[in-house]
């Protein structure tokens, strides 16, 4: 159960394998395009960090130099799967240790024979450390020749971020070095092949070709003789040296086999999977698709970088070009805090890192504090893009404003952060960095709430929830909800501050101006914001939401597009029809709030308008928490599996573009917090589990770390049938 | 007087130097970009007719596959006018040949010296062959590579079109074909290299790298000898042949010797300027200025391919993507029309076979008839950007609209076809072709022009004219004036019709739906639409334009912008300040309407308040036709030596794009309509001169062609001093 693979290759779903079969070491990922190429593949690596300035989407993920190009030629005749005939086909992609192989035996149209096998991954054990090796065995006797090379010619689908800057070989090795025409990143890439291998290597040049240095190497090869070559890349970035060729072609001097570099791989994987394995028995689907989505996300994940965030479509596609959002702070931190505390802090102090643009977007809107963006990149500027061009007519423009109004992500990053201390119990990081993330985000909200004398109540309106087919809400209740979480939140961090460390909280009272006036302001917000709950519990997703047409999910089937397409992106503002359900996720993070009894009633209410099979990728894995919290044990499995399914079987049909990082992540909320059903006591003292395991589940377990102790989680259907 | 040359390089003037030594043969055009690159160049090729779609510009040419890279290796190192010391320098175009040498004497960093001279033209003899030649003489002894590459990684400022398609070695020929990504249009380039010279060739090698195949040759060089290689390159295009690599290859299998291929050119070339050239005596840099800005017309003037235009910026450069205007029809085919008809019958084919677009852009707005876009590239449909981003704030769209609402260029399509057919005496194609398009051009302003029951008139409001700082005008005089002309004409062309093919008559006739009623209407039309002039002559620009802030040009010196850039987009619609001067403009194409006084009076007025300096490059070469009819001798000479020094001395800035070509076009109405005064009877049935030469000119001569016939003026100062 740890290996996805394929025996057959359809050019249509091209795009789709290549996100699935992405590998990657948190430095970098390179989607599974294939090492000769194949027409109209969409081939990248992207590398943490190294953005390029792009129309309309303002900055994104350059998509790197390519490190894979093989060129294989039998007697003359290139292979390439789109030619001959593809006589057998295996792709394997090792969850456990990141390696992705490909075996192709393959009749040339001239009628030659050979199998031909890739073996690839980026180290785990060394981060600038590319490994890729190709066998060739033939079934003919003649010439072989390989053309190993290293590409600066990539685009993020046309546009060219790239300019060379150097090429050459030194000691053996080839380099090339190529900057970015905006932003001026540097990249280097150093590369060194071995022969292995029965085959007679019988000529070696070096192809000075501009941009595109190759190492030629040919074969008299031999039938069933085995000619292997292994291609060492190295990589490094002006965000990590001055002297970005020096460096690759040092790294590259180092002296390494095959055999070494696959084991130093390994040992740092099964240490990854120690930490985050989640074992489920009784359902091969639900395991293989658990350490998928897991894999994904451990491939995404910065260890050595805390410049970086994980985008909303991790490192693995063109999709939301590299931007992250709240994806990040809400579904993948809480899988990182409480299985890899050290990744999650490297995120938080990314945001920590921007707080100074955050400050700047809230005063450039007119208000105090922090904002953070909602698509954040590499300077912590708003880079959501403003005005796109209308899909059928390109003489319309349609404004983007979730960069403007959806605000909500503010306070989600101060979640995340208390979470992290909450969890991990990580005092020095929280009076370092992680208070004054509350505090701002706090003082922000309190200049955002906007006095309404009329009703006595602070409004926060004219705003998008995560419910996004709703623009331009007043009083979101999400939105409200998580405003005062995080004041209330200020005051609880002010008074540990004062408790743990006085001269801190002293010195940040008077950075922030923590004043009294201010925090009775703050007092005054959290009492009267308004959150609209009926006697029955029931919450309003925002001001108005019952007063709009009522539309069921069940009265559109059968179906298949979403309902912002059905009722179009105008029309869908006016009915109930709701693309991820913001009363259930509010009442899932701040879950000790609220009553089993208005969980249910809220379930039952926004459950069934909700777009899940169409919607937002964000909200099956919720729901199926939400789902296990009311009892839904079939509802529970069906938003469970079409979370896990969101891109092993390119269910919305955009995973091209990329894994759907928030849904992978999300899986791991439905695991544990849902079927498991752990909850941690707010002070981090204890846990408790509450199983509630599909039925056909025999056993469920994981771990995850509490202040810095390892805790052990094993369920059976025995535990669970007496529970 | 022939060449253009320069002795010395600035990288910052790199962009401008590549536009103005851009060679090209009416198939393509290439930018004088360096054969080995240099840091930020912007090398390009441009094939006409090969669009791929783009955002906000819609399509644009797409940038070629590379023809020129040759890198050099001294010893191992890189030839490189950014590395090591540049000895001397010279870069020359011969603009009787269209052949641009370079020759570079330099010192490696490692203290070798050599001289090293390109030569290199698209052949005028053969529009498929591209010839290169490269000469190596070191001052040591010691090995020279040379490194002859086809190179698909090309982009347009960024923007990827191609897709490599297939590449490899056929008989001693490298070949590269590539994909455009959205149009699917093919070019395959063929490439041979012959070697030259003394020097020893111990080597060559083809080196098949993915879309850069190399053929390296290395030589054993000897102090003093000469290395030379000739790179012969062949192109064609699905628009040329479906079979394009076969066809590129048996191009490049034709034995040709450099010495043969350069007087094949030459002869060609001789043949163009026989027609074309425009002798001055008494002004060197006139006369220059002159050769230069035909030479611009003449590479860019498709003399085998009716299916496209000539854009704003020719082939030679990025700007305005290789779309056309109005440019073509009123400043670039009088200049053909008058010198190589062959080539103004291409040009207005171009429009005919762009009529079913015209009628569906007419249609599409409510109305009858043919509407030309005002930017067309390769389908005809309108392609003019309509939203793009404010320079200074990106959360604000700017709307473009020329494309909806700049609607003269119908009527100056059918200026253009008028004047063709009195100048030409084509009376086959302007009975085959012609009349179609003026009659339903004329169909599309009777169906325009708006009834004003309270006035009694018809207008047409909501205009753009060619003064395009006055946006959404109502009555522009141009444009009112040039609809009055077309409809009158349509009669014109009807009767002349009926008497010459009244066969043709009848059946257009009935094809428009010409029936009484639309003709009475047009009647109607002609009598009443508003053009609103003084009792004194003087023209209003547009109703409501004398009511604007008066501004004078010379009231805002001393300056270095725009009026527009003064009074920013909005503000300048609310002054006089004139972008060109649309009355003027108007009186020029309908010189016989208007008495000398009334040109006097309109150009007293007008003139002050025209931007000539900073306003549109349209302006000044007519201005100064205008100043020669009013006998303002020193205006005169001032726009025209400001329209002829526009590109050489890049006096707008921005002459990096590409040649400004309705100013290089219009320069030569200034020399044949104003200092010439040359003026054809409206029947074609003879013509005479008014000379007004500038005071220090000895000469001026050119020959035209008038009904096939060709006709030779040649006036020197004394024949001017006795006028």
């Amino acid at each position: 159960m740890w290996t996805l693979s394929d025996t057959t290759f359809t050019a249509r779903s091209q795009a789709h394998q290549e996100t699935i079969y992405t590998i990657g070491n948190g430095y970098l990922c390179t989607r599974g395009a294939m090492e000769e190429g194949y027409p109209d593949d969409r081939r990248a690596t992207f590398i943490h960090g190294v953005f390029d300035a792009a129309p309309i989407v303002v900055t994104e993920l350059a998509n790197a130099p390519d490190w894979l190009p093989v060129a294989i030629f039998l007697e003359g005749e290139r292979f390439s799967m789109a030619t001959g005939t593809v006589e057998s086909f295996t792709r394997a992609l090792d969850l456990r240790t990141g390696v992705l192989t490909r075996a192709v035996r393959w009749l040339s149209p001239g009628g030659r024979i050979a199998t031909i096998t890739f073996e690839r991954f980026a180290s785990l054990a060394d981060e600038h450390l590319l490994c890729l090796s190709c066998r060739v065995t033939p079934e003919f006797d003649g010439s072989i020749e390989i053309q190993a090379s290293l590409n600066g010619n990539t685009d993020n689908e046309g546009l060219a971020h790239w300019r060379w800057q150097a090429q050459g070989e030194s000691n053996g090795a080839i380099y090339l070095s190529n900057r970015t025409r905006q932003s001026g990143a540097d990249v280097a890439l150093a590369m060194r092949t071995q022969v292995e291998g029965t085959g007679q290597c019988v000529e070696q040049a070096f192809w000075n070709v501009q941009n595109a240095p190759t190492k030629m190497l040919k074969f008299a090869a031999k039938a069933g003789e085995t000619v292997a070559v292994n291609k060492f890349v190295s990589v490094f970035t002006s965000r990590d040296t001055a002297a970005v060729v020096e460096r690759a072609l040092q790294h590259a001097d180092t002296a390494i086999t095959w055999a070494d570099a696959l084991d130093a791989n390994a040992t740092a994987w099964a240490g990854e999977w120690e930490r985050n394995d989640i074992i489920i028995e009784g359902d091969e689907e639900a395991q293989i698709a658990m350490r998928f989505n897991l894999y994904q996300m451990l491939i995404a994940a910065p260890r050595h970088d805390d410049r970086v965030n994980i985008g909303a479509k991790t490192l693995s596609g063109f999709g939301y070009r590299g931007h992250s959002f709240w994806d990040t702070e809400i579904f993948m931190l809480p899988l990182f805090i409480y299985t890899a505390p050290h990744i999650a802090r490297n995120l938080l102090n990314y945001r920590y890192q921007r707080l100074p643009a955050a400050r700047h977007k809230a005063a450039a809107n007119g208000y105090e504090g922090a904002q953070f963006p909602w698509e954040s990149a590499d300077s912590g500027e708003e880079v959501t893009p403003t005005w796109v061009t209308h899909f059928a007519d390109r003489t319309k423009m349609v404004r983007i404003w979730t960069g403007d109004i959806e605000i909500h992500i503010s306070a989600d990053i101060a979640y995340a952060t208390c979470l992290y201390h909450r969890i991990t119990g990580d005092d020095a990081w929280f009076i370092a960095k992680g208070a004054e993330i509350v505090l701002d985000t706090a003082k922000f909200w309190g200049a955002r709430a906007e006095w309404n004398a009329a009703k006595d109540r602070y409004d926060i309106n004219d705003v998008i929830g995560p419910d996004e087919n709703h623009e331009h809400v007043n009083n979101n209740a999400y939105t409200n909800a998580m405003a005062q979480w995080n004041l209330r939140m200020a005051f609880t961090v002010l008074d540990w501050l004062k408790a743990h460390a006085p001269d801190v909280a002293a010195q940040i009272t008077i950075a922030l101006d923590l004043n009294e006036a201010r925090l009775a302001h703050w007092r005054e917000v959290i009492a009267k914001v308004l959150i609209h709950q009926e006697a029955s519990g029931l919450i309003e997703q925002f001001e108005g939401f019952y007063k709009l047409r009522p539309v069921l999910m069940a009265d559109l089937e059968p179906r298949s597009r979403s309902a912002q397409e059905i009722f179009g992106i105008e029309g869908a503002n006016h009915v109930q029809a709701i693309k991820q359900p913001d009363v259930l996720m509010m009442q899932y993070l701040l879950r000790d709030n609220y009553s089993a009894e208005t969980v249910r009633v809220n379930y039952d209410y926004y459950n069934p308008r909700t777009d899940l099979a169409y919607g937002s990728s964000l909200g099956p894995s919720i729901q199926a928490v939400m789902a296990c919290e009311v009892g839904d044990s079939e509802g529970a499995y069906e938003h469970f599996i079409r979370a896990a399914r969101a891109d092993l079987r390119d269910v919305r049909g955009n995973a091209g573009d990329g894994i759907h990082a928030a849904s992978a992540a999300g899986t791991w909320h439905s695991v544990v917090f849902g079927f498991a059903g752990l909850r941690v006591a707010p002070d981090g003292s204890g846990w408790t589990i509450r199983p509630r395991l599909p039925a056909h589940w025999k056993r469920l377990a994981f771990s995850f770390f509490l202040k810095g102790e390892r805790q052990q989680v094993d369920i059976t259907a025995q535990t669970f049938g007496t529970a």
